[in-house]
């Protein structure tokens, strides 16, 4: 397996964490967002959207959409497995990481941010429109989680695969996260993880010096 | 079940196609965003996040956010499959389900658009930034589905019940679909399909007269 990635991005961030915690290390290709690489031909000749992360699996398959490529681990290599068995709570799980993956993400990432630069906004309303964005949504994920443990549970799943990423980004961002105890609490347990250690941003290859 | 809905919400949309191709005809519950219920403490006691839809399953449990719905009624009511057995064919699916809902529909949903307003863009800025988002979106949805039938082969499946509702607001806000032959014939297909028909906004008891 290959993983397309670039150490900083949010998605690509959340798939590493998932190869982790299956015990999988499919070869990483860096794509580096900020030289324009995956603007380039040869990256869109692979990913027509030109975005990271992308996956090659055993097969020479290319996957994309970093929801689409967790999903197919899980089927893939089920064990240990991020969703639990039971439907309702599968549902209640991947609610979660939806919140974070279509409510907030989308709202901060680079393309967007660069848009409202381009329409005239600056730096202090780029600023409150990140921190609206990420403010609101925790405090809806802090409303869904559980009172102990990773966010649903005494293992780590899917929501904690979107969630840790998304804390990465509000600290990048410096947004307030002391009204929200239970993200707090799963963030500390999840950076003393090994899988979320290998995945975290700051040991990835592709970080500059 | 009861479908928590608004008749022109893209996310509700969804869910609704998904239910009418399973054949499942949940009570609907109408919120209507324009009045505000859904900020209303009655629907917050309910879905903290306060967003449209959610599904109360026959189990009373409530579920929230669209692609987590989705994937419960997949896996509770696997017949007729949203989704290909083969986990790359459900990878590729998802993926163009996922570019939809992450990259193109959280960009112009109604809090947003306010949110530029409040930022002091004018309406001509803001159809730009809904053009823009929605051409992006749309160019890699085109080089992703095939070249007959529905996005992803002869029966509608996961990118359908995605793509409908996106193209619904694409025509709102005046988007030209012209470039992509492809979606449009997916939409001309999807359009005279019962299940698609059954769940347009045009149809619902909540759309105002």
């Amino acid at each position: 397996m290959d993983l397309y990635t670039y150490y900083r991005s949010t998605s690509s961030y959340r798939v590493r964490i998932a190869l982790a915690l299956k015990g999988l290390q499919p070869r990483h290709v860096p794509v580096n967002l900020l030289q324009g690489e995956h603007r380039q031909d040869a990256y869109l000749a692979l990913n027509p959207q030109g975005r990271v992360p992308a996956l090659r699996t055993d097969e020479g398959e290319l996957l994309i959409q970093s929801p689409a490529i967790i999903e197919y681990l899980e089927e893939r290599y089920p064990e240990p497995a991020l969703l639990p068995a039971d439907a309702l709570q599968r549902a209640h799980q991947r609610g979660v990481a939806a919140l974070i993956g279509c409510d907030i993400h989308p709202l901060h990432n680079v393309a967007v941010l660069n848009r409202l630069r381009a329409l005239g906004i600056d730096e202090d309303g780029v600023n409150q429109w990140i921190a609206h964005w990420i403010g609101e949504g925790l405090k809806a994920v802090e409303a869904l989680i559980g009172d102990e443990g990773f966010c649903c549970g005494p293992q780590p799943g899917l929501a904690d695969v979107y969630l840790l990423p998304q804390l990465y980004a509000a600290r990048r961002f410096e947004v307030d996260l002391s009204p929200f105890p239970r993200i707090l609490r799963v963030e500390r347990l999840a950076l003393e993880h090994p899988a979320f250690r290998q995945a975290h941003p700051d040991v990835q290859a592709d970080k500059p010096a």
